[in-house]
């Protein structure tokens, strides 16, 4: 969508009004993609390097200078060198001394060193103000100008002012500076591009985890058992019935985990009868990642909606079609419309049809572009409100769904329950214990906690 | 996606330099929250309380003073206290001379107040600068750093510079200011976090009322009609078949809605001879509500393609299909291929995809971060040219699937029209009043007069 | 979603601490309506006319003088007029000097002119300072508030101060600013409201022609062959059945080619053994809009998956199977299942499944706002890992479905290839060499060509 690549950008060589010049230490890929962008900004550059008998990728702008006479150009000095020269930068000490140096180095793993880069510059140069920014952007992206990952830069330093200047350039150059805080930030700026989905991580683990499980315990009961004591060879199973047997037994497991910790805050918080006290760590954590299990069981519920729609595609569906038919053809007698099951089979898929829907309006709420638009209000009513909706509509397709089996001896195949039964037991917690805390009795303690009610104040407030 | 939480963001009690001093009034929920993200991102934070001897929940790095002293320490105070606590500040009007004062309250009901919270404040302390803000974001927000809703914080207020001193702030907790205005737009800023979808309440019941008409009409002609003249229960037609038949409808009528007011604006100013004179207020409202409208539409038609799809997974389905079947067997002959059939199931199909398959990149490119992308004339494209290849694509699937029962008698029961033959009356009218409007004659008058002409010129220009 | 309508923003006629005065030249259209806006967010306005009588449309507290005593009144004075009349402002040259000029017209096609209005505003009054901006916005949409499209506002400008006045008001309209360089950079800027998807042109003109080209190959080879030799009448196989042959071919061809520029720049960086030279122009122009050919593939998969979807409601489905189930009894033999061809079918459609899934995940990453909050280790991941996983899946679900007719003769028609035959060319090609290029020996050097490595290196760094 960025329709204003770089490459057609504006040069501005014969301006009287030019940006300041910026001192580029290094030229390697990332300080030459910088320098291209910054004088297509309108910035001098000036870069310092070993030789001066340069590349020629570097920008036909730029002057190529030794280190210290293209610093003493400057006022901003971009580093772009690595860590481990770092040190070949003291005896410059002297024609650095109270000039802006930007760190934008990466490491190639997650806490490489024990302090950050930039801490490691500030500490090699204490007269210098050290800028952390511009580590986040690739050098393709800049010089491509597509930079359809994040325009955002992070920054952070001890000199408000020297931030103030940093963030300017970043601006200058069609990104979004982001002020991070003090150079105490620069060690997770640092780990911020080499993280891969950290939020993530342990949500996904669970639905793997909990996705193998689901589909052993299938494979076993549908699978092995009929192959043991029907002698029929269903493996062809395990292609689409049992994945869509597993899909909506883990989406609705992991919807009711999105509000499970909700439950216990109110539990904790009711039975401490005070909201100034922390919750315990698992806790915190849990909730900070509902929104991806909220997602992961949303596409875990797509999977199941696709893989139910495609089932009159099969050919075992249709062949199942025919032989029903023909058997009826053969004992020459038609049956009637059986209502109780055309009701069941038209109830679960309207109540499965309907909580899907909720669920995907709470998925597009979940888009940023989207939740910014929303007040506080607004997404606390999506998200609560509509999720819970969503979770009594899935809940109960599953009920009505799998209902007949609850009763039925086949459903306890190896005295094993059918995997229906075992994906209705958190839901139906969540549910009977938020019912629980919305009567009005509980509900109304609740509220007094929440609005800072303390049943023993221990502090003076 | 926020993976830079707070907890993790370094704090600096050690950097030399800091950013100001801040002090806050309050040490309720927001003054503590607020306090430690100021404090984690460089701030030096200072309570002002009646009682110095605090909840061990104030931040450690904070002082706490009494309201003289701390307000004393720092040129930006943030009134962290409810609006009818504000008269205690009163007294302390000669310290507070010349400050910038931060009003973040907020009210239990829209328009609580004859005039907002700041304004009251900066009435009552005169010598002050009030600035409006904050009041948007919530306490769990900034505590827990999962700042899912939105990063918005509204700022208003009378002097520029102090409104400059709090929208960095803002931006320096990682917020995004947005500057509203003056003082007098603080009412509007409160109200905000108390609305709920204001923009969406006219299309949703206007929905909802429809729905609820369509659906007792449906019930009425098909399960109440065909129950006392057929003596047939067809009661759970009301899960799947009934809603099948009420969204589609829902979404052909709003999607036309979308576009009738632009019909009438270009009648409206084509009847004027001018552009230059305000339409009445009614069809302002009308037209601003159009996206809700549309987004609206786009659920129901989703819907609409979702119980169409679960179809043939119905009891109801297989039973009729078997019947058919059998009936064709027990006659001894098999009826070849109805070519006339064939061919209008696979137009209406294929009419209806390619309507929804243009509705749904309506509905994509009205998410805020696509449109945001787009510039006008794109906008305009997509929303105007693609909208109406939707509108015309979709009343052709349904003139296709239901024409053939216009003429045909059973569909008049109780002399009431099918509920086709209602839907098609509004995106048919919009559809021919259109096709008129682009006449070249007509258009060419259009185009002139929305570039300025006026056919009885009433104002010198 | 815009709840803060402008009409409901507080104006600010009578407080003391109002913004400067902004002069605006012209009192038309878009005139007004930034007036309107302006005065709304706290500026004072004076308009310049040649007649000081003026429209009742012009908002009610901006004053209204003659061009000279208007421009002497403000520091910065927005030209909204059009650029055949920037004559008549030479003899005003005096007033302006110093001032800054906003120029916001736009031209009626690309490069109208062979130097832009902003700066051959410029020349002709060159002791101003111009500034372009504003031109990307719509009167309307000023008017109204209802900023659905583009909030951006574009600027550029030779004066840095100036530039950093216009982007402080665009700020205070509620607008995003965006510094696009100095003036030269006004040509891209009036060129891009004028450009309708400028990126999306040769990704739609491809899509378009082999779109066309297999719709009439199928067309030959299923109807017109069918025609001839068996006296069929298959022509309703245009509405479903041809569609939902090309649309798979298309997504999947297209998927291919979102890789195969990947795959030329490996061979070409591998085979020059540096990555320090500039690829073909064609390439490059190929790697820019991947992702407009990924979105469209994307496109062609979900029609591709609706279209399959919809079979089984098909007239011509239903009597297909019921033809197959009524031979079946009348030969009074019913047929066991065929487990082969349950596999086969059960597998295509979750192979199927998975690969739209993972598509799916693509697209939803492609979406500004998420590939914004994600970093860009994250969108390679995606964009690389998860691509590859779905182009796989794809191609192994084509295989699966059309691999038995590679080998039957009946696939052949007329000596040409069936058209599942030709969708698998490209893909299998991508796959094949991929897979020889991440074996350790090839992979290994071109990571280090990638981190700077040169076989040949003819500059001195």
């Amino acid at each position: 969508m960025n329709k204003n690549s770089s490459n057609t950008m504006a040069l501005a060589p014969n301006t009287s009004n030019k940006r300041e010049t910026v001192c580029i230490f290094g030229t390697g890929d990332f300080g030459q993609a910088l320098g291209h962008k910054m004088i297509q900004s309108g910035y001098r550059v000036v870069y310092g390097s070993r030789s001066t008998q340069i590349s020629n990728l570097i920008p036909k702008d730029a002057e190529v200078l030794g280190h210290a006479e293209a610093a003493q150009k400057a006022a901003i000095i971009i580093i772009a060198i690595q860590r481990q020269h770092y040190n070949f930068l003291t005896p410059l000490a002297e024609v650095l001394r109270g000039k802006v140096l930007v760190d934008i180095s990466n490491n190639l793993k997650l806490n490489q060193y024990p302090e950050s880069n930039a801490e490691h510059l500030a500490q090699l140069l204490p007269g210098c103000k050290v800028v952390k920014g511009f580590n986040t952007v690739s050098a393709w992206a800049l010089q491509s100008g597509t930079l359809d990952a994040s325009r955002q830069v992070f920054v952070c330093g001890d000199d408000v002012e020297a931030k103030q200047m940093v963030m300017n350039i970043v601006r200058a150059l069609g990104l979004t500076p982001l002020d991070k805080g003090s150079l105490l930030a620069a060690q997770e700026i640092e780990n911020y591009p080499l993280q891969l989905f950290p939020m993530w991580k342990f949500p996904i683990f669970l639905s793997l985890g909990l996705t193998a499980f689901f589909f052993l315990y299938c494979v076993v009961l549908d699978i092995v058992y009929t192959y043991i004591y029907e002698k029929k060879d269903f493996s062809f199973f395990i292609a689409i019935t049992i994945p869509n047997r597993v899909c909506p037994v883990m989406a609705l497991i992991l919807l009711a985990l999105v509000y499970l910790p909700g439950i216990f805050a109110a539990i904790i918080q009711l039975y401490r009868g005070t909201k100034y006290s922390r919750f315990p760590d698992w806790l915190d954590k849990w909730m900070l990642c509902r929104k991806q299990l909220g997602l992961i069981a949303l596409a875990f519920a797509s999977l199941h909606a696709v893989f139910t729609l495609v089932t009159p595609l099969r050919a075992f569906a249709s062949w199942r079609t025919g032989k029903g038919i023909i058997s009826q053809v053969l004992n020459n007698k038609t049956e009637p419309l059986d209502h109780t099951n055309a009701w069941l089979s038209d109830s679960y898929l309207a109540l499965g049809i309907l909580g899907f829907f909720f669920f995907v309006l709470l998925g597009i709420t979940s888009l940023p572009s989207v939740s910014n638009n929303v007040n506080w209000r607004e997404f606390r009513f999506v998200q609560s409100k509509l999720g819970y909706l969503a979770l009594i509509l899935c809940t109960a397709h599953t009920l009505v769904y799998g209902g007949k089996w609850f009763l039925s001896p086949s459903a306890y195949k190896w005295y094993l329950p059918n995997i229906y039964i075992l994906s209705l037991i958190v839901p139906c917690a969540v549910l009977v214990v938020k019912f629980v805390l919305i009567f009005p009795c509980i509900d109304k303690r609740l509220t007094q906690i929440r609005q800072g009610w303390e049943r023993n104040p221990k502090y003076s407030k």
